[in-house]
């Protein structure tokens, strides 16, 4: 027997395709060769892994448009076990690809709305959102949904950037550079449980990062990350976003350009991908709600090693997630 | 709504994704953007696109085994009505991609008979068979699957080379350059009604091409090919093939490597696209009963070309396949 | 001594860099190696040559927005003296980079509105514009600034898709697949004076070339294209646009992706550079006003051939253009 | 004079081309430049470098077949000198390039015996030999040929996997995940005297590593080897083996994917060259009687740096080979 | 067996590698998987292919250094029997690949006088050269070298440029663009019995190809070229260059980039590949003395699809060379 | 407005383009999208930023010759506020692009002495120069003009290689490999304030390193840098170059090829980009008079990596070397 059986009636299945016996790179390309279905149609998912196919917030070099289908592809690698933290996330809580939330590549505000409904529909239905972007912009929008649910929401940030800037090319407040900015301004995002890890490279102008700072972000600069180290790190994610409700949103421009050159603004002297791993890895037990793995741009890494990266850190937060789901059930 | 539904009870839908309101780069890869299914849970299915991940006949450079993901990535570049040949196949028959033949990269014979059997389930729900390799040698139980319920096939046979060798490596009679010896040999080929284009390249010996030329082959090497014609070849190809049922099979390196630079063995000096759709569109009203696209092979094109022009090739053969289809049913 | 001088005060020079005596890689990279002027200091200036980086009107792959930059590296390639039609663009009249239009790459309208105003600019100081785009509907506000001057405009217009298509993703009006339906509809161009080469591809409903037949343009298919053949192809774009201006818009996507993988939208089966070549000669002596050369896509050509080939094109455009100013000179 | 002279009758040469004379890119490509000569016609030769240009036991993506050219090539980077350990193993060791083992890409177990029979021509004549694979389970029968000479072997195991697993796809025991089982059950690797460094990456289930764990294999999986430290690693490895025959299996996925893009079971996180460099050098004077590099796949990475990282860590296993060869002859 | 034994002193072998046995990315790569011998000791060798790695003319891309190794790469799919012409090279002459010439990547004129030197050594052997370069001006001292033996030469030259410019960087000689304009000063190349194929591109100055016209070269520019058609251009070229010793120097760039994206100054517009063969095949029987094949260069095309198309060119002149030896020896 | 004005009469700008305000990827490419002024009309300009593009004295790979353009491309990438050094280079001195300094591919020695009467040209005007290399050979004569004003130099010297070789390929003086030599000999630079960073990879012979360390130089070899640590090598660079006139060279192979695949003389095992990025920083008021980025080769990096990370540390140079203007204005 070849596929996952898609379209019965019976209780879906939420077994990923098995590579013992049938290889990575045969059968459609889904999130961890999980079943697809639709949001309509998918009774029983617990966690939604989802992509966001839309760049329409870049202001530089764009192509995150095409990062959900590479990491599908690359998806394919992932295996059942997580060899660390002893788990199983498709043991732990039934998970599927819930394909990608509609997008309009022209219509930026338009689009906005398309996302947060597609994710509303899922946390309606008590579905954890895991998605790949996209561009950053796409944060936004998934945090108004979960902030609708659990209020003011916790997050662990990776990236190479902050941000929280204002506006570009003269008044425009929907970019991929100001998610988070808008998220704090409407309440979405608490700033005083939000920590930035990984941000670097020049500034616009010297008061770049004082917006953010004054709300209270907590913000981790490469030079500080390296004289930290990873486990004060981590030490330090826990204690800023606390108990409650979180998210973990990673920018691939988080890592370094070696481990992820598919990317549309990218910093030298960031991240390795061991760290990235050890830092996910230490926010096991988090109270987390959602996460994304955004900024993948395949046109500048056609090998595709870029995607296997983001597709790696996806299933090291699917692991979180699965294991809180479980957590919750019981 | 972004996506088909696929797991309803209600009657199966064929509908591609429209790309006029989803954007090509969304959603799952299917071939045509069409809704995915398993051969077990197909009701209403007329032709059923699959892939062949399978390059294990291949004896230069391997690779095959990842066109089918690269075709379906490719072909959501495709679009609904055929602007010459005035039709839309997905409305003359219902279309549906029906994942991908089991198969073994380990183990010859057994994928051979697993590839068998998938089309045999098939032709035994009367859906006609278009397949994505995979390497040429899957084009054997494809045939042997055909005619187990057609009788011996005729064959229009796009090729740099004939395929028609004996055997490799000291007495390995399944390989890719192969197929058509075998199937002639166990009668579900019949060679007077088998026509190759594009034949060319150096040869190991002298008599290379004499067993087929015997069998009663008709071979239009390339230097043939240019004096004819298209016109010409045409109408050769419906000579030779007839009213009988017939199979199309489309090796890619039949083209020009400028064209598809993505396969095993390149042969300089071939066919154009133009030349290539041109012939298809020329078969138009055979009987056709199935047809392959194979030997692409993306670790040699990363840009995704060669796989673009496999996925409109498939297109093209589609459209025939479809009209027939609804010929059948008048 | 290695540049030209640019901040003098005497009169400007309008002399590419001589590669007799510097190499063609050295320099900054300005289009043909010519001076570069801001529009607003280009006294003298005759053909003012520009780059448009922009593709906020793209419906499926991003990328034109690198365009310029990679055809003025490209460009280095041309030479002084045009072999077949015995003339130098640059003794026939003063041509200059005048940089890149103003664009935002989030707001679509706005942009449309600040291209219109850069080559309004070019218009009132009697400079011919030549833009590197960009994606197709840069062509919009170039052709309304030209109408503005010129009155509705002819067109000889070489693409793979008509572009004449009204609505997508359920009410965009200005994509890059609308450009010329907006402008026919907006009076500045004449479609009875505009005729479409190398037009191919499948097509989204069996109406899709309707509207635009209906206001008399002349389209030709590729079929017909390889029919007719190009010195037929030639008389028939000449009848079409007749004596009055009239302006050529070259989408990079009319070529055979062999010769353009560099792009967004590529459809196989298309002209080759030849065939390109000779039509873009045979159009001399038209009462031309401007061109411009579309569609590049470097992220899909990271290699630059795409990029040589639309430099090429361009250099064919800018004989064309030179000679006419030199006649209007007279 | 361009080059070695190979068909004399005197004494063969086995000094490398002098890239201080004869540019590295000139010349026909042989492992660190090194003369060609036939096993049957190789006297006097100490350590053979040999390719295995097959990779029939692959489960996932295929082309280590294409690696000994590709690392050829790259090995024309190399030095005479090693700067570290101060010795040159051309001067301390005959060492010539002998080819390629024969090989069949369609069947495995014949592939097994003739490189297995290829392997004990040399240890019969008393070359160490020093392969470049090829996938992993060429290290199988390699290990079959030295076993026969000098008992159950030890052995330095670099790698991401443990390739321990038992059968993939139903009941295969011969693939590139599955080489050490086999030389465990057959008894040519003591696996008490194994130490396997660089695991990481997700199981297939939770008991994937007990079977070797059971035999006694010490595993160091990437998070134990970030904490030791390079040097507890070395006095680790080296307690393992100890002072009897032993062998070093490099399999370059052991490194993290920027290092070495071109491999077929590419798993982020891994070792970096400088302590894959550290490592080997830390093994100088254990008894070792060959080694091998394997799983350099070329199709997936283009540039041929993944190639220059194996050839260079081959030169680093050289020189300890040397070392040894010059150690045994006094 | 897996390789030709080169170092016995019974009369050398002649025969590549067997394709059938013995795969085709095995084994050191040769030309043609020929022998490799020293030119010192080839005793028998009656047609030598040698490399020429060196790019020290170059004015624009380099690279073409590399192009050797890559092209011997690549000429391993080559095969033993030329289908239209129906012979052997392999049966008809002792082929063997004799090594690189000697180059210095710093001294021009030295370098000039190593490759004379090399080819002389090849010519006083009665060994006909058959060279892969290289930059073209390597075929200047191939000129030289010739005309010692043969008288001034005769000269079918396929090419984008003229290669007949007087001096660069003004006063440099010795370039890539010069080397014909040196030949023919310097008496080595009869003007009036070379033709010049393919030509096209700007120019420098009007004047650029009147020197060479004026010393009666005969030059078919691409126009010129289409409009004869490859029967008339073969007539053409064969009564220019007459009965007398003559060679062939093929400049990959003649062929369009599409074919040939791997050169240092790529021409748009240039020929396919099927009428460079077709001409090529169209000189059978003139009284050939040595060929070339220049400008392959890898680094701007890493896929090697240009130095495949390079090989077979080869391969094609070679099918001449052999039967004129054989008809020499009769 | 879009772009910098540069030809009025006015005292000159020195403003880099804005990208708040106008994309990066917009605009003629210049280093840092700083204004481009001649030499010559260059007035008020403090820093001169500058490409050499010439790769003359390469022994190995070529193409650095095209560093110049690529890295100005990336440098877009560049923003205005350094943001640990908390200064803008383009407010404390008046920076430009002074263009490319006259080479010929053709000849060394007259190549190096136009590169020095250019550099000559800035010293005079009192310009601090800031190269973009070109091979290291160029070093040379920017050091013989630095040297004619500040007497002997210092220097930081970041690289794989000593580049203190004598001679190559039997006699060549001036090469990539023997620049520090030859500004020994000459006594432009002073051996003793002479410290090499990263040094590492094989040796030719023994004796390779010997003659630089006789002279005084400082060489910390990569394994030595590894146990120092960054703030121990800050510290022994900055006693070794004192407070006199000194020069930071930095070769983009210093750092390990993962970072800059696109050079040269790849050598494993270097340095990451963060060690590169701290020590430039711990540089900070050193007397610089000058830097140079050399060995950028991007043939063999196409996808513009190499360049970001060029064009990143001329960044972090440039903050030094205007600091140190800004100093000196007091």
């Amino acid at each position: 027997m070849s596929q996952w059986e898609n379209n019965e009636q019976s209780p879906l299945s939420f077994n990923p395709l098995p590579s013992e016996t049938i290889p990575r790179y045969a059968g459609i390309a889904t999130f961890m060769r999980l079943p697809h279905y639709a949001p309509d149609a998918c009774d029983g998912t617990e966690i939604g892994l989802y992509g966001i196919p839309w760049d329409g917030g870049t202001t530089n070099r764009a192509g995150a448009r095409h990062g959900p289908r590479q990491v599908r592809d690359a998806s394919a690698m992932m295996r059942k076990v997580h060899p660390v933290l002893k788990l199983s996330p498709f043991e732990l809580a039934n998970c599927a690809d819930l394909g990608d939330a509609p997008v309009n590549p022209l219509q930026i505000e338009q689009t906005l709305d398309l996302i947060e409904a597609f994710v509303t529909k899922l946390t309606q239905r008590n579905i954890v959102p895991l998605a790949a972007g996209g561009d950053h912009l796409v944060s936004l929008p998934i945090l108004r949904a979960l902030a609708d649910k659990h209020g003011p929401m916790g997050m662990v940030h990776f990236d190479a950037h902050t941000d929280t800037w204002d506006r570009y090319f003269g008044g425009c407040k929907y970019t991929h550079g100001t998610p988070f900015r808008r998220a704090i301004e409407e309440g979405v995002l608490d700033p005083k449980r939000v920590v930035q890890i990984g941000i670097r490279g020049g500034l616009y102008s010297e008061n770049d990062d004082n917006w953010g700072l004054e709300q209270g972000i907590r913000v981790i600069r490469i030079e500080e990350f390296n004289e930290m180290g990873v486990d004060k790190v981590i030490e330090t994610a826990r204690a800023v976003v606390g108990d409650q409700a979180s998210y973990i949103s990673f920018d691939i421009d988080c890592l370094d350009p070696v481990y992820a050159p598919g990317t549309g603004t990218p910093e030298i002297g960031g991240l390795t991908t061991i760290e990235a791993q050890s830092i996910i890895r230490g926010l096991r037990g988090l109270n987390l709600v959602g996460a994304d793995l955004v900024e993948v741009s395949p046109p500048f890494d056609p090998s595709g090693n870029t995607a296997l990266v983001g597709a790696t850190l996806m299933w090291e937060m699917l692991c979180l997630l699965s294991e809180k789901v479980a957590q919750r059930k019981r």
